[in-house]
């Protein structure tokens, strides 16, 4: 047989030509987002205050299964993607288990994960439609390096509005997205109302992302030619970043290769809902069986122990609705939590995928995480985000099983990203100052008291 | 006629299985490593106390044409490379050149750059001489990264001296390398006769190079089981480096193109030197004709001011003679100077090829360096290293001569890394706060001044 190579390549002429819209094959679609004022669902006409045109159609379109990525896309892809399968030949060897490990390697892109996939779509039909400019936040920071990308290649304005502690932690990421002409401003900032009510209330806040977001709202509905941008959660999202997953079936393909658990760390779900997309499909479809698995921050685990209800994407209630697995938008991670996957809620399309036992959820702790980050560094080379860390934290888990059972599955999971601006995190985990935290049921009462009570 | 992908990717089966060995094919060898004492070329024995003797061996083997790469290296090289040759659609259409531009690009991995090529190469022969471990120096971290995670993938301890300004500015490369296992220590450090002997003589000493390599061996040569190993400079490291070169011809060779122009960086010559080899090759078997130009910092000019003669390849004189373009040993950068390329000499290889008309050398200004890097990292995406940016400048400088003539030549480049930890540098760009020095002859006179009086 065909030995696997380390890396499986695609050809330029196999990079997909189409996303793939999970929500066409779903019988419960998602719920749809909700204006705040008349708990109606939110039109078309509505939602293109806010976001650009042709991204609303994507984010309403519950019923075409392929949509074309324009060739303006695909080109850019082509810098970048596509991205490599790997085989973890090392880790496998490392870990002594019969089951086979691939892992979709998002990271080789100066974003440093695959929030580019996504940053590069928006830009683009932003550019279309003739804006100058968005608007969006960011949090760890691969987002908003990666919309700086995207918005630099198509000469469009950039303003990134980054949460505080991040902002002052991070200041490479900062240099980064300038070098990439963008501004960044820290948030909660006195450049807006939300921003100044924030620093009003709580003059000591750090920031968080639910306030970025209505920050980056706010000024891109205030601003003559600028849109609103965000990276994970929304369904236009989890479409473009269906790249992912569409790359990763067609390379198994090849090889016919055929998976039994995939596995992808999840905060607001954008690279695990692209990551299994295609294979979802399969299985709404009745076509096939996977285990899915969604991977999450024992610090902030909404799906894990969140409630399936509506509630406001942001903090200062600027956005609308959605229904989704939630903490409460108030709900902000442990000053200890490192690293991405601090969003309060989660995809409405992966919430109610969950909801209706199509895939499983579990939460890992950090200090777990970065020694499983860690070995995989020494065996197969990368470092991982920590982010990327979590799914690796599964992985190794059911690959372990299978060595007790001497099963030899197949397991793929998503490396959405490298490490490389979260060493002060490793720094943490190498002198052991870093601490476990698991919120008691108290503390998570207090973000859920931040949900509206909405009767529908 | 077939669209040139933007990335050429070569199959893991036609990845090189030999290294190439330009010295075999030189008229005129490289000049020996001298024993400072007797000033009598190094013998195998000599040399085998500071190195593994299989990397003895291949540094003073200059005859055979190809070296086989261990499978062991092999199979490693498999899990980052091959790496791909990038067209740069994109520089091209922004610059308005009909010049067809193509660079190799060696940071698609954990260490950033192209180091990892040796790195794991001279880790294996330590590996397979049962060594404990070995030493090495790093300046701007990514020859460090690079060994740390070569000698963790082999279970061999490595520690590394961080010239004292990187360690503290750059604490992020620390941190990776103590994630793949090494200990990192400042130097000049008080671990070590020559650090201890130039922290009195120097009290404020930021450290450089010299200096580090000459703790590096100090320990070495003065602990059972360990060797030293350096990235840069030796014959046996532009050995190794070959990889590059002979991936990119092969690509090149599936399309039918035939390079004009190859311009690589130039520090200690490890990059430039690999990339070249197998072009230099076919140039001095009068099989083809190349223009090569390496491409050095205007604060570091070592082949274009330096002068060819016998010096000390460390500051602590405990190193051999090396005959080189060299600023003399006692050289030091002016502190304004950012990055890598800060080494006083060239390999002897080069320095060899150079002088004998082989190829062409020019040195650039940082500011311009990094006015190159921002253009480049808006147009073709990638954030590179300000070591890379030289090469990239020159390439760019090309291009724009072909859009005055109309010519369509065809240009090749190493991009030897990723630029993000070199972030501060960056931003000192950003904020007007870069300024360029070329160093004055009577700078130059103080540098020479330490280059010994060798009478052969």
């Amino acid at each position: 047989m065909q030995k696997i190579p380390y890396k499986i390549y695609l050809e330029e002429s196999e990079m997909p030509k189409y996303w793939y819209n999970v929500r066409a094959d779903m019988k419960n679609k998602p719920a749809p987002l909700l204006n705040p004022g008349t708990l109606k669902p939110m039109t078309a006409q509505e939602l293109s205050g806010v976001f650009c045109e042709e991204l609303v159609q994507q984010e309403l379109d519950n019923e075409t299964q392929q949509i074309e990525i324009p060739e303006e896309i695909r080109e850019y892809y082509k810098m970048f993607r596509p991205s490599p399968l790997m085989r973890a030949y090392n880790l496998e060897k490392k870990l002594g288990t019969p089951a086979k490990i691939y892992y979709k390697f998002e990271g080789n892109n100066t974003s440093g994960s695959h929030k580019l996939n996504s940053a590069i779509a928006q830009a683009y039909y932003a550019k279309k439609q003739g804006l100058k400019g968005v608007t969006t936040e960011t949090g760890a920071g691969q987002w908003g390096t990666a919309l700086s990308m995207a918005c630099s290649y198509f000469g469009l304005d950039c303003k990134v509005f980054m949460v505080k502690v991040s902002y002052e932690q991070k200041p490479f990421r900062r240099e980064v997205m300038r070098t990439y002409g963008a501004s960044v401003t820290p948030s909660p900032s006195d450049t807006t109302n939300v921003g100044r009510k924030m620093l009003e209330e709580f003059p000591g806040t750090t920031g968080s992302l639910g306030c970025a977001i209505s920050e980056a709202v706010e000024v891109a509905v205030g601003t003559e030619g600028y849109r609103y941008v965000l990276g994970s959660v929304l369904n236009q999202v989890l479409l473009h970043q269906s790249v992912i997953g569409v790359e990763t079936k067609t390379a198994l393909d090849k090889f016919g290769i055929k998976p039994d658990i995939i596995i992808g760390c999840a905060g607001g779900g954008s690279n695990l809902g692209g990551l299994i997309a295609p294979f979802m499909g399969e299985k709404l479809r009745g076509e096939a069986d996977y285990r899915i698995i969604a991977v999450e921050p024992a610090s902030c685990p909404s799906l894990t122990r969140g409630k399936y209800v509506y509630d406001f994407c942001d903090t200062g209630m600027v956005c609308p609705l959605a229904k989704m697995y939630t903490l409460g938008n108030g709900f902000i991670p442990a000053p200890n939590h490192a690293g991405g996957l601090r969003y309060h809620g989660m995809s409405s399309v992966l919430s109610q995928l969950f909801d209706d036992g199509m895939m499983e959820a579990r939460s890992v702790e950090q200090t777990q995480v970065f020694a499983a980050a860690e070995q995989f560094a020494r065996t197969e080379g990368i470092l991982p985000a920590p982010e990327s860390a979590h799914a690796i934290c599964a992985a190794v888990d059911e690959a372990m099983k299978c060595k007790e059972t001497g099963e030899e599955k197949t397991i793929v999971f998503g490396l959405t990203g490298t490490g490389y601006f979260d060493m002060v995190a490793y720094e943490k985990y190498h002198n052991g100052e870093m601490s476990d935290y698991i919120p008691s049921d108290d503390d998570l009462a207090q973000g859920f008291a931040t949900i509206p009570d909405i009767k529908l």
